[in-house]
């Protein structure tokens, strides 16, 4: 049989009210002071592919509506909830008490490589990328509970971090596919 | 003891001269008609970070020296080697002839799940990206050994490409350590 791509009917594609009213992934995502709208736009469109509960956008963070979070989100600001704090600070003591697990996705002394990670997916896992130039903040680094590093082999250590966003995603929905099997 | 993070000596950075003669890891990306230039830089910041094999950029995909990809390549582009093809169906043929093993990146009828794709990492495998609208032509589709889809759960169905890349990417890097302790 030859081989061709899925229409939008045979993809199964989900209404943003079916999407609004289903349990999500026990994933949410913490921006800490995003520069890029567009960037935080990328980080919608893949909280919206993995079901994600939740994106906290902090500080500088853009927040919809916004045009150029328009642009890359293409409609996932509909389906994906969102919170906005004005510190990245009092956005990790609120997750802290509501007693999620709170990640900073940082190059670290003491940060665990993401092949390593192991998640418990009962708990609500938080997931915090930081700012394009100056990484999560120190402040924020000695909050989360732990930092969690994405091995990398190069001459740059420093992915997109809208990449780096679906890297950790994906790790974690696919250990949560293999132990769910 | 706090924690910190690492700087640029201790995060072991490579330079472009040590990561030219290195031998890279058994992985390789075709670009088939990419119509944007940021995205073709931000996989070359990728392809740097998991020390990819090479770029195949085909068609109307932009090559360096490129304004566009420089942004977001950040330098990448002297780190990593490519090629390019005037059309994506000539580069197919020539990966097949040189033995690779070639896998294109689309949601099709025959697709294997992303967390189910199991690897050779004794051979050159190549991972083909589509354009951003059109995602990867009908020909190609027919050309490649097989396809591999990241599993999504939302309304779109649509990662951005370069996130998708490093997922991809991530993958098969995270299969390979696994499989090699």
């Amino acid at each position: 049989m030859k081989n061709e791509k899925r229409n939008s009917f045979e993809l199964l594609r989900k209404s943003v009210n079916e999407i609004k009213t289903e349990p999500k992934n026990n994933i949410s995502i913490v921006l800490d002071n995003i520069r890029s709208a567009q960037n935080v736009g990328s980080f919608f469109r893949t909280c919206d592919a993995f079901n994600v509960d939740k994106i906290y956008l902090c500080g500088i963070t853009a927040t919809p509506p916004n045009k150029e979070i328009f642009k890359t989100a293409l409609g996932s600001t509909e389906s994906v909830d969102w919170q906005y704090f004005e510190t990245t600070i009092e956005c990790i003591e609120f997750l802290k008490l509501n007693k999620f697990r709170v990640y900073g996705v940082e190059q670290t002394i003491k940060s665990i490589m993401l092949n390593n990670a192991e998640f418990d997916f009962d708990k609500i896992n938080c997931f915090v990328f930081g700012n394009e130039v100056e990484g999560i903040s120190a402040e924020v680094i000695n909050l989360v509970d732990s930092c969690i590093e994405i091995p990398q082999f190069g001459t740059k250590h420093s992915l997109n971090v809208s990449v780096s966003g679906g890297i950790v995603l994906w790790d974690f929905i696919s250990k949560m596919i293999t132990q769910k099997i």
